[in-house]
């Protein structure tokens, strides 16, 4: 669908004026945005134009652009990762209440963990996850419980294909990393110390709806902090979550 | 940019497709979205599959569309919406954890109250508010504060406008209005009993980023709860997000 001569649709194109905003780069001009996105000045001023008339983008005084209010509302409004949000929300308030960490939740999305949500203590200690934010499967907690029951062709992708290490301690040899994920499937969480900060330890459990893994719950401890409670209150948490799941279906 | 002989563009037409989406309503047919976006059926299939490439939409093993993770993350990732939430929250809870009934943060979004984040007790009592849903702004406390605070173009549109009641008890008088708008001008808070449910009070105060009116911060209470402790509470709260908003740029 209008298509231009290189083949890419406006969606394509769209979806490289949106990339180009991040965590760090929240506003930017149409030129700016053009150059980024490897689209021609003349087509990203249109395509801006038009976004900026649809709300999906808002320009400010001084003809700068940044992501619309209209937009965070369409995509959020009829999502799965709101529902899922919102039922996972006070769950993560009550981990978060008793461990005074970091509490986070995470899906699967194109071979990497993406979160959804991150709640943390004022007083909490390292941690680099932010929410829409992302992290390797292979490195973090959640995303090891979340590709210890990914299906076959993810587990392939990433298992073959290169593993950064992240921080020194990141396990990145493909044998030692199904022994890792056989053993979340078998006991039902994980603990990972040091694999993306070396200040750090992740421990994540898996949370399902219809029996299918759909989302992994985490905290991020102080390197040393003890684990244990830990496990048990995520674990709660997790049940806790699929069954609003269920009654939110109901 | 791309127009269909009728005028409108890919954009046009993508944003009547997201809107089809609600909360209510997150799995659809293409045909069901073609149907309800008042597109031509063939159109409708091509945009579909077009935003199922790019991952905007996903589809099931039955062929039904829903709104897709990477919809969320890229609209979320560099957003507003999501830096004032973030730096909310913690206040938010904080309000949370004492008042124990629901709170709330909401934007003026195209004349209309737009909820970022609600908070709710297991135990609170009624509230219609959603996370990306809206409210009217003459109605809600929320939107009674960021219409005290609105450009005067949007007062015009919206007290010449219709002013429906949601309630039996909504102010729709366009002189009574102003009078409840000055006086939220002068004492810095609103406090609306029965205006959107009859059994609830909304109690809405200002949140500032640069001198300028970007939010309204609220707890919905039952109809006849004390509200003195509720405005200080809030005013607390706001305060600290200003101050977390502050830290944020520097």
């Amino acid at each position: 669908m209008a298509n231009s001569p290189s083949g890419d649709s406006v969606i394509d194109r769209l979806v490289r004026v949106l990339e180009t905003f991040t965590a760090d780069r929240t506003v930017q001009t149409a030129s700016d945005i053009g150059r980024r996105a490897g689209l021609p000045s003349s087509t990203a001023h249109r395509l801006v134009d038009d976004l900026v008339r649809s709300g999906l983008l808002e320009r400010d005084d001084e003809h700068r652009v940044r992501l619309g209010m209209r937009l965070w509302e369409l995509a959020l409004r009829g999502s799965d990762a709101l529902r899922l949000r919102q039922a996972a929300l006070p769950f993560m308030e009550g981990v978060q209440a008793r461990i005074r960490e970091h509490t986070q939740l995470a899906v699967l999305e194109q071979d990497e963990a993406l979160f959804l949500e991150r709640l943390s203590h004022p007083s909490a200690g390292a941690n680099i996850t932010r929410v829409a934010g992302r992290l390797a499967l292979h490195a973090s907690s959640s995303g090891l419980v979340l590709l210890a029951h990914a299906p076959d062709d993810v587990l392939d992708r990433v298992l073959t294909g290169p593993l950064p290490a992240i921080s020194p301690e990141t396990v990145t040899d493909p044998t030692a990393l199904r022994r890792i994920l056989a053993g979340i499937r078998e006991h039902g969480y994980v603990v990972s110390p040091g694999s993306v900060e070396s200040v750090s330890t992740g421990v994540a459990v898996p949370v399902r709806d219809r029996g299918r893994v759909i989302a992994a719950l985490s905290v991020i401890l102080p390197r040393d902090a003890s684990t244990d409670d830990v496990v048990v209150t995520l674990r709660a948490a997790a049940r806790g979550i699929e069954q609003a799941l269920r009654s939110d279906r109901d």
